[in-house]
């Protein structure tokens, strides 16, 4: 479902544009890292972040992906979404080492959780708006 | 309302991550090049795009700006929103100065209207998010 030029896209970006509903039913939208796993985005968040709170109130998320110059080369994600708090460290792991650019050793999910960090999981349902995406740039 | 460093950062980028609602309640985000202009921002699109139809309905937008390159400095703005046809011609023109990087002459609503142009504008009534805003990075 997903083509792989939107796959290698995805994989030479690190940050996005995550989008969720809050209860009022506005659009709330922030900044996050994130790094594609198969048909799933991850994300590292925290507990009490008011997009964990829309994300367990309404199951869904999407992710906007943009380059960082001309053309803004870029492509939307979204699906059904959850917030996970045990067998993270993987996937956690993962991230900050995407994050920082080199290998970041997976911890216990009881450092995660003293850490107050949990993980936002899309699983990528539709994909769309895809622009630009043969540009070749890297942020 | 908005304070100084968010309208340099805003000043400096050209494009940003505007997300509105769908008739389904869902999220509909898409990049758009932007300008502010006072508490307005200014972008410029199509009457059949499913961006404008979101805001006609609902009267409201949100535009989430990252800068290109780590840390990501970011900003969140929103508020209410309209699609406007007439007496566009001087927004059209700045928007597509800032896109081009010189002056563009203004165009008549009538070549506009011809050319399929419209301008989505949001009244910014809450800004938040913004992080990383002091590190002067130009896209």
């Amino acid at each position: 479902m997903i083509d792989q030029i939107v796959r290698d896209f995805l994989t030479r970006q690190t940050a996005g544009v995550l989008a969720t509903t809050r209860s009022g039913g506005g659009v709330r939208q922030s900044v996050v890292y994130f790094a594609l796993d198969g048909d799933r985005l991850l994300i590292s968040t925290e507990p009490g972040r008011a997009k964990t709170k829309d994300v367990t109130r309404t199951g869904r998320a999407s992710l906007c992906v943009m380059g960082g110059a001309p053309p803004y080369p870029s492509v939307t994600l979204e699906g059904p979404a959850r917030i996970r708090t045990t067998g993270i460290g993987a996937d956690t792991a993962e991230l900050w080492s995407r994050m920082g650019g080199r290998p970041v050793e997976p911890m216990s999910d009881a450092d995660l959780a003293a850490m107050n960090r949990v993980i936002l999981e899309i699983t990528i349902e539709r994909v769309y708006g895809a622009s630009y995406l043969d540009q070749g740039e890297t942020t």
